[in-house]
């Protein structure tokens, strides 16, 4: 086949800042349709990338024959939704992180995904990242002996996104910093310690601090700035126990919290050796040599993890090549986060 | 009443370094007799202090009518039996943390307690700690709003204590760093947040680097060295995560882990502010004043909260005072503490 | 009234860096003149911000009937003159800090403000910063009880500004470091303290390290590089203390010392609390709570001073408002400085 | 003649901690009496030293035709009495500073010194320091330049001491912060500078922080504790100007302040190169080198600054040896305290 033809639905900032520009880069990718319900985004795309047709309505882009694969980039209710349509008109799908709001609509999309034969990959990046997979090789090879309890913080000081709007309000985003932050932690630990399957969760969510909209002080907001009489119904911070047929796993997320520090990071507690990977950043191993406690930092070049995703993705849609952020292995991840919302609503402990 | 006259049972550590010259220093009290079963070190008591009288039996204390009081800090397993002699006998204990090993065994601290009249304090010695006392009053205070979420951190590298001795031999002591260490963090939190009743507790617990004595690494040992022939049957870590009727609570704890980072502290989340305590230290109040973010860090003078807990203890066994320390408040943490081993057992979430 | 029409009189360093962008950056102003006597300077401005009409006149913008109001962005020799002409002439007058050369100019300015009925403000732009109206808003609630002493250190090592031009020549600056620098230092004072009356100064004033122009040694030079030839005849260190009816004020300033430490600062010392605040930066409070000292940090979005004062003006001029930057008010600061330049060339105290 | 028989007046600290020590290690000196008007204080020094005789008038002391020499360590109130009784009983006298309460009382020492010609020093310790004396080497070498303006920085955050009792009871200490500590700091900027004459002072004291005792907040107290029903009359905090015919000295000074730095230096500045003195440390040079900036640190071993002042006092006593610190020369510094005092009680500015 020639070159992979493209839909890009969805141009708000993960299409502009992350796929968009890959695509661009992929010598066998090439953008058809930019299309968003805002037309204006659309229209802005084609100018700024000068390629591309700029469509409103994403059926339009499922119509075109010509077209082999999309990318969903829309707010989280929308991605089982077009990923669905988008599988059943035969095109292969990139659909960004998380897969859905809830397990069940990611249990449709799979069923679409299996009926149609097509790819469905999930935005989960950090399998694309190169420190993430280190950690994962290093896991792999024993290095850590047996990976116990892994903690992992989330947790940041003031960081609600475009308070009021599509991320805080239930209805579109399907949770707070679980579903957007969360998320991709609890992947890289799945990834890292095999997908292991999950037994029990028990956990607690909270929505405090950005309840009154016009009170919540922050220094700069992303995605914002907070719209006062929009809705504020997600968790800004949550913790938890699951444990799973691997690691028991315990967290502690924030958006916001009255602790000003930012601590995000990942634990692998292993009985040999562990590892704390800052998220986004390097890790360190702390180990023991020659009955000597060691301590020991990692310095390499890393590629850019969005490239690598939609590289991949391309590969994917000429060869039929199955990653490790397919729909079947990834919904694990989903199930996980539904048991932690449902736990956190019923405020008991949930079994699988 | 005269001087109250004092039966020292148990001298090791916390006796020499914190009872002893807690006794000596307090005008109102008067050491009569220093006991242990290793009578050397009964012996070395009466030859340091220049005081009391050496015996190895603590029924020969108990038997003396002039004695008014006992400070119990013998290991665990022997908390209760001692306890329950000395006040059937008729005198009044303080009786060194964790209470007993095990829930029943306080319970029946308890029952002797009310049965005999006298008093029983514990030796939650955080409650006499002037850090902790501010955080506590500040919290009254409504400084720091709703309190829904405390995350507690006692984790360290390498401090297993005394590898292979009392400390990691479940049968004398109870239980590993949630009972060593977690009993003081879990204390402070129940403290300040005003004793509240525990709903579900669910929690794992790990026993994996001291398990292989003879391969353990570690810089310092106390209560040390490693008896290679010794038990190491306790937990080296724990997590978990506790509803109460107040805040959730969740915490992470390690004697021993292989992340090098020594974690020490409390995170009170409140709606309105903030504060983290550094263990045996200071602590940084994270709040909002006319729209800025503010972090403020205190200095104050620090009493001995040793000495403050005897202090305490001399005046309640003088007046009748009922102190945060006495057992009715206290056995709370023994409940909690139970319910988290518990639920380590079964693997699942327990409810009170 | 429609847009508020704008003349631009001086085309230098503040013109280009503030008052020209705000202006754009205000949706109420339009400009209509760029003036300069260096011709090219404000053809440059016409050409780079594309609007308005370069001029060497400043009295061909006061004929324009349109115009409504200006910037008076000149050396501190021509403030008085152009600023009397402009609101005789019916123009609504910003005019840059300091007012002028002496208190006796800023009288004048004063008179013809009050005769034609205009407004009239000078650009103490930190009246307009957010920290400092922070800190007058903790002042007046009373946050750091009385304010009984400010100390003011505006001391750098090596920044005496274009050596032997405009700056260092008394004729046309009217005074070195406390025209430049202090004239900022003290209108935060006084702002921030409620604009009190002053009773006494003495002072002392240096002309040393810039005397010798050619042996002046400096790593950087604003305004620079320096005219071997010109004339150094200001302030290049000064110290001094003030009475008022409010705060005793102490200062040491130098654009030039041979201590080679930048302490730009202000410290409030009331009797409850007192707060250091870093000049152009952020502040830290100190005071007392629960008997701890306290020590706090700040964080909050600051929004851009001049843009504030620009938008200040642009709004007088449709309301009629009357901002704390009035010549009413900030004749003060005139009046103090006047009377540190007179102790200092008296040797001695004056009393107002 | 023989060694050099002492009395000691006053055994309180600087007489433990300074003067009795440096008699002891030296060889040409022999203490024969501790006098204190607290008897056991005396027998204490007998005790701990192994030798002279307690007493606790120090008439006793001056009448003994063996005695050559007495210390004067009492509070600063008995000053002056002791002394001239001393000088007049033929001894020599080596007073702690300040010199007196007041000016008048130092001039009345200074006339007894003149009708006796015995020896009178003062405790002008920092004229026996190592980095002092380099510095006034520095100075008078010339390396320096002219010095026109020396900044004195003597402020802490909290340290009153002994709050309510003989140090902030003006009665007994003659003054606060000034005359505890300002009286060193000024003292060094006269040494240095060549013992220049005073023209004018103008200069406002503050009694604020300590006004309150109980209230007062403090982490550590010297000479402590507070004692709630004792008098607090005397300057915490302190600021001025000085006119001398040498250079300039602003000055501020505080016991106690809301401002959380402890900033404790003399700023020399010269117009060829300027030094920092860290108060009790080292000090750096600001120059000028081949066109660069330069800033030099200096070490260097240390000699014991109140060693070297027994040892100078002896020596006087023995060969009649004039030092800077005898009263003729340091009777300058008593003269500007006591302007400083009186410009701040008059409120404006006094002249010599």
């Amino acid at each position: 086949m020639g070159k992979v033809k493209i839909g890009v639905i969805g141009c708000g900032n993960i299409a502009n800042n992350a796929h968009i520009p890959s695509y661009l880069n992929n010598s066998e990718a090439e953008i058809r349709y930019f299309c968003d319900c805002v037309p204006e985004r659309a229209q802005n795309a084609v100018k700024k990338y000068q390629c591309g047709t700029a469509v409103s309505d994403y059926k339009e882009v499922l119509c075109d024959p010509e077209i082999d694969a999309v990318s969903v980039c829309t707010p989280n209710n929308m991605h089982s939704i077009i990923t669905i349509d988008a599988l059943m008109a035969g095109k292969h799908v990139l659909c960004e992180k998380p897969a859905a709001r809830t397990y069940a609509e990611a249990v449709k999309m799979q069923k679409a995904q299996q009926e149609s034969g097509k790819i469905l990959n999930i935005g989960v990046v950090n399998r694309f990242n190169d420190a993430v997979n280190k950690i994962r090789q290093m896991i792999e090879d024993g290095e850590l002996g047996e990976i116990y309890h892994v903690y992992v913080s989330f947790r940041s000081h003031r960081s609600i996104p475009g308070l009021g709007g599509a991320f805080t309000t239930n209805a579109i985003s399907g949770g707070g910093v679980l579903i957007d932050w969360g998320v991709h932690f609890l992947d890289i630990v799945m990834y890292c310690t095999g997908d292991p399957s999950v037994k029990t969760v028990s956990s607690e969510a909270f929505c405090r601090l950005g309840k009154k909209i016009e009170e919540y002080t922050y220094v700069d907001m992303w995605a914002g700035p907070p719209q006062m009489d929009g809705t504020y119904d997600v968790d800004d911070s949550i913790t938890g126990i699951i444990r799973t047929d691997g690691p028991v796993i315990s967290f502690n997320g924030a958006w916001a919290q009255n602790i000003g520090e930012n601590e995000m990071f990942i634990d692998f507690m292993g009985d040999k050796a562990g590892i704390r990977l800052q998220y986004g950043g390097g890790f360190v191993k702390y180990g023991v040599h020659n009955k000597m406690l060691s301590k020991t930092e990692y310095q390499f070049r890393s590629s850019d993890m969005f490239q690598n995703e939609i590289d991949g993705f391309v590969r994917c849609v000429q060869s039929g090549e199955k990653l490790p952020s397919n729909i079947d292995i990834t919904i694990k991840t989903a199930e996980v986060m539904e048991g932690i919302y449902q736990s956190a609503r019923l405020h008991k402990e949930v079994e699988f």
